[in-house]
């Protein structure tokens, strides 16, 4: 066991990245120090928000031409010079897109066995589920009736959010990219309705499904739908500011809504980034894991097998033909 | 006592208005019905929506060409047909550019005697005073240390926002039109430094003046200020959308800041509308006419005398010419 294999970035990308853009490396694997802990990798996430690092623009840090390309995995350990860790122990961590990483052990969480299938630790049960939870419970507080509107419907932070609203009582209304999406949003995630955004005109299926207004914007994507929300916003809407979907291939940032249309629905608007919410992951745990025990909270994952195919699985993800959460499946 | 003299719009302007898109009109003073009341301006208050509400744009109302202008005055009632008030009562209403109005009783709301001079129910213990105290006592509710920029830093709304905030043991920094303006600001409102927003660079001199970042950005322009406030909010910032003064005099709305500003900082973003707060005036005022007995708040106000001069006056505000709140005294 002294190879490693990594993806690199190879280029930056102009706009949606291609498969070429990244390449794969032999590296050995790493000599482990006092307190270090070497993890396999098992599952890797694959999120939008690699986009932004690779453009050098996220706050959780970039990705140069020829660096490992980041990511949060679920991983094994498989040797430890820490006593909080053994090999075997299933651990969260940012192992990136490789087979093997090397760790300090506080850098280093612990999977609970009551997350099943693992995999759950990446999506339902991990960020994007953490993700949702914050924007719609602890930020959005939506009320029983309230008219929620998930744009990146059954994407992994869309799928949860979606459902949050309903197991809140709300009327919750999706946007996603085909038919298909849209089919599984209303039959699989208990969505009200799921608005086709590549043959339906959305402004007016909006009016038509919130007559009323948008009472929370759960705003996963940006760009042109965050403004056609925000025209049509109840009074006290609340828009949660997540994600910038529709943005991350392009080089320049595009402006927001004109802010007379928040003022006149005298609407709150939040930045949400779940970083800021990590003292809070158990409280998320404990209220979310009896949901998805009881089935109450589902999640679809899209699983790509083999980290050499991780590449063309992102590229497929910045093109929005994922269907549910991107892992890839690392390690056996 | 059988004429009236009202302003009425005489045309639409382009785009900053002129005195000559106004007329003196002489008509009728209107005959009372049963519960209805007569009153006699004695200040009429010029803000800056009014200029929206011309443009058809404002959710208080429009006004058209051969419409009389809408504002708020200090009347006294003349004559009554209600058993609520009698004649020499001093109230508040919507008595509009004009010598005489009619309201039905319930529109009225009586002028306690503790507020002196009289034209402050219309400045800082008015419609602007409530706005500014909704916004950043309610909304943004400011802790000592918190660095607080207002833009029009020294207008009806800025000015009370400045002072609250500075009651607060902020640290506050205006931005105003003027070297005479921002002097005003530090020498009489306790502003800690104010932006000469003509003659300065205003994002050069936020990075100086705001090392650690903006907490609070009280929001009375939008356009680029808003923009530039963005783009240096501190990580968990409170924006108040509460105006558009630079906006006001185009035809069309410019899009806002882009979102990843905002989700960077953890922002949350308020619009204000000060309706909203109505029933929240008597706490607002027993709150603050202490501050003003005892010289803690002040406001200047920027006075001209008689109704027919109400059209030059307001074309000054519009350009932000005007030093102070804009009131025009009326009545005698």
């Amino acid at each position: 066991m002294s190879k490693n294999f990594q993806v690199q970035l190879a280029s930056f990308p102009e706009s949606i990245p291609r498969p070429n853009d990244f390449t794969l490396i032999e590296t050995p694997i790493p000599d482990l120090s006092l307190d270090q802990v070497l993890c396999e990798t098992l599952y890797l996430s694959l999120d939008p928000y690699m986009r932004s690092q690779i453009a050098g623009r996220h706050m959780s840090g970039s990705v140069g031409v020829n660096e490992p390309m980041i990511g949060e995995t679920v991983s094994r350990v498989v040797m430890s010079e820490s006593k909080d860790f053994k090999p075997g122990d299933i651990v969260r961590c940012f192992g990136g897109w490789q087979h093997f990483s090397a760790h300090n052990a506080s850098a280093l969480q612990m999977v609970a066995d009551t997350i099943d299938p693992m995999s759950y630790a990446l999506s339902i049960l991990g960020m994007p589920g953490l993700t949702a939870y914050a924007g719609i419970i602890w930020q959005a507080k939506p009320k029983p009736g309230d008219v929620v509107v998930i744009p990146a419907a059954i994407g992994g932070v869309g799928a949860t959010a979606g459902q949050l609203a309903k197991l809140q009582g709300c009327v919750v209304v999706g946007i996603a990219g085909s038919e298909e999406k849209c089919q599984y949003a209303t039959e699989e995630l208990s969505y009200d309705a799921c608005i086709n955004r590549k043959t339906e005109n959305v402004s007016d299926r909006l009016k038509e499904l919130c007559p009323d207004g948008i009472n929370v914007f759960f705003d996963l994507v940006g760009g042109e739908l965050l403004q056609t929300a925000s025209e049509q916003l109840a009074i006290g809407a609340r828009v949660i500011l997540c994600g910038l979907m529709s943005e991350y291939n392009k080089s320049t940032r595009a402006a927001g809504p004109a802010p007379g249309l928040w003022i006149k629905a005298r609407a709150i608007i939040y930045g949400l980034v779940v970083y800021d919410f990590e003292h809070r992951r158990e409280e998320f745990l404990k209220n979310c894991i009896p949901y998805v025990t009881r089935g109450e909270l589902k999640i679809r994952e899209d699983v790509t097998m083999g980290l050499e195919n991780a590449p063309e699985s992102f590229c497929r993800l910045m093109r929005g033909d994922n269907f549910g959460k991107a892992l890839v499946r690392v390690g056996t």
